[in-house]
């Protein structure tokens, strides 16, 4: 017990280090002034260096093997805290450190690149920073060990327990099930989008009145802005969720900062056990699954729709907007060429398309040069809209030049178990969609918090996702699901 | 050379996590959630015994020593940085950690005894924790060299290079000649307070044009609101200033926020040299003359209150005030019980009744229990009021519940320094008072900035006004600056 307690204390320093740098990071989108930047830069990249000493320190991974070697008299969570922390540990030793520098300068350099890219429409100079940071991720996951493919190292990083194997049939089987309706969609007309200008005072009052009505906590964490929306968990009781106004685009602000309440509703719901690593979200893709659940699931559902046409008609009267119209407006469909731009019914086609051109870049099957081909290749097969230019396509996200390969699929495995958690939670809670109805949210954030949140990433989220739904099949259940979005929107037609 | 880089990287990375730490407690003030209290006490914790490890290494103690034994080629920055990094690593190094250990819990259970202390009015309960705490702090100077006076050991953890010496003469010296313009205001009638209550928005906008119009840079810092008005300066290009809004409280709010900004002009204006310990502030006392120049000598001055008058009547119309109403309400006198809501002409005062306690607490001619009377009578001798309550005397300030001894004589400090400043500055600048009456505080920040904020602290305090303001004698100056300033006054009742 002692040896056990002396390694959690451990990692309890490491996971209060990171805290602070999140608080840093968040700090940095937020409130920082722009002087601020080269030293926050060289604060954040300190706070790193410490991380990445404590966690492949000698006698720490000696602790850990002590422990592994005998871990009678554990319990459950201390067993699955030696897992996790194993993979923490085997993340950051294996990859050795030059390699990890070498992806930074080269991301650093990636991301300007991209951006003049981008600007110019024109993917030449993107290119050798690109083929230069897939080089270095094949060499990542070539060092992070065996695995049937390897992207799954890839993949791992951010949803453990993910495979190739096991996505790319899902994927394949869901990009299928998808073309009827993408089809059908295509053959009808489709209901006006909300254009109108809104004040944006009232805009506030009803993005805070939203938030608050979905559960997120007040005591436990703060809404603020940032140029791009997005959600940091400090720790379940202090949980930081942005967003940004746009007048002009008054769905756009609601269902960003929705989907930002979704990550902050799961952060809160957390379980805390510090030093354990067991306590945390069961990967991106099961994180993404918390937004998407309440952006797509239920925010765009037609019960929601026609709580928020109330709650629009006392913040914003002068919109005059009804349940019916909203709902419409809500589930317009048309096959894009811009992934954020994406309606419900297409998202996943754009991320499909990211995740097999990704698979084939790690295993070698497609090299950089040949990416924007391949890539309005792909597009007008699985989406059906081919790109004219290189900023409308393959230059659209900042993702790659991050060096995030493997992180697009997270997408849709959220929207993959937030189908599943739908029909899961309808069988549980009959009465859901006529409380959703009535802007009672408690019971759906209740079961979530039940069985998702407070699960932490004791397991994985396969296994997670496993226990709470049964056998289940996520794919039948996105095509179930869209399916009967479509049909409700189409009666309105 | 590269000795001396080692050296400088590894103090860069200390002041890096330093930095980190910094913007966890602005943000705990700020923005933090109450829910995050637990997790920041922790992170603050981690952070702080980050840089203890990395200060007393045995390794960085052995670089320092063997540069300071062959400093040739070592250029006066260097120098400095030597004998400053010195002092810091001694600071952290003869404070056995033990010690270091039981202060932080002593002064944290001290802090929440004086609460309730000073809400029942008895300072009985708080007794055994102070006593507890001198101790610990008469063992802390005991560990940290050999002084003139143990107190000495105390004073320079906030001003390198203070004395008892030193300070006892000057402190004694400006309470006899603060004693006649004390009797003299008695005599006099006092203008009227402004107890207006004002409109909050008119408020918010004047107090940032004031901050704005002093000089401080929006770019590189901010105005935030928290409980108590303080500043953080991350970096001179990230500085962080707070305010509280009291409706009921103009001018304390107004002059509150002119006090915050003189502390982040200096900061603003300090250089930047990176692992050096010579690009800071020259002490507390230091630091403190610059926020009271701006709140005291430039703030309650006449041609100021010309400025602020005609803002006012701009941001907040209703009030209708004229000048000379202003000036005389920014300088009413009256001997009071409370420092934080003293004149400037009595403050110091309250200084000196603080300062010579805890000599006689650190010398042990002072014994904690015979603290209340010994405080009500030097009160008496020395303020002219006698406190009929240990909630209104010695249990007002939360200073030594939280273990600051020896931090109380850097308010006097600073107020001494900012008297010779003013002389100093005039020689100089013959027209900034005319300047300061059109609200041009350009030549006057600029002045600051040449002369105190750039040099940084390469020099200890003492010696760098001595630099500036060369043998002028600072207890003459401010006894010349409170008469002049008496006088101003007293020409308008």
């Amino acid at each position: 017990m002692e040896r056990w307690e002396k390694l959690r204390a451990r990692i309890e320093e490491i996971e209060s280090i990171k805290q602070a740098a999140g608080v840093l990071q968040w700090d940095q989108h937020t409130f920082m002034p722009p002087g601020g930047a080269a030293s926050r830069g060289r604060q954040l990249a300190t706070l790193e260096a410490l991380v990445h000493e404590r966690i492949t320190a000698p006698s720490l991974a000696a602790q850990l093997s002590a422990l592994e070697s005998a871990p009678d008299g554990l319990d459950t969570i201390q067993r699955a805290a030696l897992k996790n922390i194993r993979r923490e540990v085997d993340q950051a030793t294996k990859l050795p450190a030059a390699l990890v520098k070498a992806l930074a300068v080269a991301s650093a350099a990636a991301v300007g690149a991209w951006q003049q890219a981008k600007a110019a429409d024109d993917f030449a100079p993107f290119q050798p920073h690109l083929e230069a940071l897939v080089d270095l991720k094949r060499q990542a996951a070539g060092h992070l060990g065996e695995a049937a493919h390897p992207y799954d190292n890839l993949l791992n990083q951010y949803d453990p327990g993910a495979t190739v194997a096991e996505l790319q049939p899902m994927f394949d089987r869901l990009a299928a099930g998808l073309r009827p309706l993408v089809a059908e969609a295509a053959a009808q007309p489709q209901p006006e989008p909300i254009t109108d200008t809104v004040p944006l005072e009232g805009l506030k009052v009803l993005n805070r009145r939203i938030v608050a009505a979905l559960g997120f906590r007040d005591s436990d964490g703060r809404l603020d802005e940032s140029a791009h929306p997005f959600t940091l968990g400090v720790v379940p009781s202090d949980v930081r969720l942005t967003t940004h106004y746009h007048t002009d685009n008054l769905l756009g602000t609601l269902f960003g900062t929705i989907h930002e309440t979704g990550h902050g509703l799961y952060e809160q719901g957390l379980p805390s056990r510090p030093g354990t690593l067991t306590d945390g979200a069961a990967g991106t893709g099961m994180h993404e699954s918390q937004s998407r659940f309440w952006e797509n699931v239920i925010g765009r559902s037609r019960p929601f729709a026609g709580w928020l046409a109330e709650q629009l008609a006392v913040d914003i009267p002068s919109l005059k907007m009804d349940a019916d119209r909203l709902f419409g407006a809500l589930n317009r469909v048309a096959p894009s060429l811009v992934r954020i731009h994406a309606d419900e019914l297409t998202y996943n086609l754009h991320i499909i398309v990211r995740f097999n051109l990704e698979v084939a870049l790690v295993e070698g099957s497609l090299q950089v040069k040949d990416l924007p081909g391949a890539w309005a290749d792909q597009y007008e097969q699985i989406v059906g809209v081919r790109p004219a230019s290189p900023a409308q396509g393959v230059l659209q996200d900042v993702h790659w030049a991050m060096g995030l390969l493997g992180y697009f699929p997270s997408y849709t495995i959220g929207n993959l178990y937030a189908a599943s958690l739908r029909y899961a939670m309808q069988d549980a809670l009959p009465g859901m969609w006529d409380q959703v109805r009535r802007g009672d949210f408690d019971a759906v954030r209740g079961w979530l918090r039940e069985n998702i949140h407070s699960a932490g990433s004791v397991v994985d989220a396969p296994e997670l996702l496993a226990r709470v739904v049964g056998d289940r099949d996520p794919v039948t259940d996105l095509i179930t699901h869209l399916s009967e979005r479509r049909a409700a929107a189409a009666r309105l037609l």
